[in-house]
């Protein structure tokens, strides 16, 4: 009887092919475009993706004909496979692109398996991404009549061991004499104000975990020139939660110096990758910074690696 | 920072007038009708609710006016609670009757609950039961935004302490001296055969069950005149299960006395307290039954409380 530890995540195209079904199944969960109606909201979903398509597979070609953010799991995954060691085993669950939770559930069906661990690769909790992946999953497993003692992990964005792994993580990127004139941004996905309207918890993770992170700089004696919390990747004319990144970086653009945190992301990404490292990028310049740098998400850094084991290890 | 548990059971009308909201939220459960149109399902919910009310009335009324299963969920509730301590907040929620999920959960978000497990009061899996209490459970915290680690308890009818509660209960439930001559019939409730079909796992999971009692039996040299497993409640045109009680009865009449254990069931409900103990009791005396005994499922016996205290704090 072994355990089973399955990541979750979004998933992201592992071809160009693939652009079009992540964002038709992206824009047909519920959780994402909030359409009661299932038929309204695909063919919403398959006017969305009609015109979508053409521009995203312009952006993933940029990164080399593909979302960084399976190939960045396996990694993790394979990492926590050799920790965890043979009394587990652990596999990767993805919402809108292979690999699919029938794919992972089928796979688990062939051993035997005592408990099941859900481990959303989001720290902070909200129905668009936790939820939508929780639910999904056990979805899959009720179709598929698995039934095993299974636990799902909730937000983790305060776990001690994790926040070690990010405050590590970032001195790992910046040169000691840099910090005291870099402005440390903490890059957040944004999210329609009228989801948090709604009660969703993101913004507050979101806040909460800010002020953890700044607390642990503080202590360690790290004092950055500031430091902030600013919102990423703003789609469409609705209200998103603010501020937002390109208002952050002209109202700090006096520091000249920029570090930026992805702090909603554990696994790099097209929104990492492409829109961070790229497009911001871009706008820096041109806001006449001298340098602007992103830090990568914890992928399979051997801290975060740590952090993920005790996590499942104590549940 | 507490645990806290939750008893999740199909609930049953607490008094007549809740007898419609009963049958009207059971059939409105797309577990139990596979329509997959909501407003079709809603109109035959409505249909069924109107014909059926009446009918379940009386005998509901017979039973004292409301089903046995809260109150006895109650008192399983309340022995749980004193046996898992202050560290520990125990609860219950139904899914067709108050106390519902949405209560329970208002209840333990005013707590700091730093683990949540969820129990089915079903000890063998079935989409019917199991995943609908616990999907319905999962929708309404997603609903109120309660985030927190949740384990979700799978079958456990191979769980050891819970079937030697089991086989002490039965023999607590007849004369040493009258076993030899007596038929003990494990009685599970039915299905129709199209669900087992699509494959749910219930059918195997009884047999399984009646094949691990019937085991131990023989090893505590427990002999009765037979040890048979049948299916009861079964209603509509359609295939069920098989062999029926009925039929069971019928065919095992030669041995006079028939003892009758509610496999399905750890609390009892009107299934058992009133088609059991008052239904089939009537027809195995039309059969020439001498004797005709239903064990009551476990409800707070001190065994079943033990067996489920140990299964969480191993879970």
């Amino acid at each position: 009887m072994k355990k089973a530890l399955v990541l979750l995540n979004m998933g992201g195209p592992n071809s160009l092919d693939e652009v079009s079904l992540f964002l038709k199944n992206m824009f047909s969960d519920k959780h994402i475009l909030p359409i009661p109606n299932r038929l309204v909201r695909s063919l919403v979903a398959w006017i969305i993706t009609k015109r979508r398509t053409p521009i995203a597979q312009e952006n993933y070609r940029q990164l080399g004909g593909k979302s960084p953010l399976v190939s960045h799991s396996n990694h993790l995954r394979d990492a926590l496979q050799e920790r965890l060691g043979d009394e587990w085993i652990v596999t990767l669950a993805m919402r809108y692109t292979p690999p699919f939770a029938h794919e992972a559930i089928e796979e688990l069906q062939t051993a035997t398996i005592s408990h099941l661990y859900l481990l959303p690769m989001y720290p902070h909790h909200s129905t668009t991404t936790t939820d939508s992946s929780v639910e999904d999953f056990l979805m899959y497993m009720s179709m598929a009549h698995w039934d095993v003692t299974t636990t799902i992990m909730g937000h983790y964005y305060a776990f001690q061991s994790y926040n070690e792994a990010i405050v590590t993580s970032i001195l790992e990127n910046i040169e000691h004499k840099e910090i005291a004139t870099t402005s440390l941004i903490f890059s957040a996905h944004g999210l329609p104000q009228s989801v948090i309207d709604k009660g969703d918890l993101y913004e507050k993770h979101i806040e909460a975990h800010v002020e953890i992170l700044k607390k642990m700089l503080r202590e360690k004696g790290v004092v950055f020139a500031d430091v902030t919390l600013a919102y990423q990747s703003k789609v469409g004319p609705m209200k998103w939660l603010e501020p937002s990144l390109e208002s952050a970086l002209e109202k700090q653009k006096e520091y000249k110096k920029a570090l930026i945190y992805p702090i909603a992301f554990t696994v790099d990404n097209s929104e990492t990758e492409f829109e961070l490292s790229i497009e911001y990028a871009h706008k820096a310049k041109e806001l006449g910074y001298d340098s602007y740098r992103v830090v990568p998400a914890l992928n399979a850094h051997p801290m975060f690696v740590d952090a993920l084991t005790k996590m499942v290890q104590n549940a």
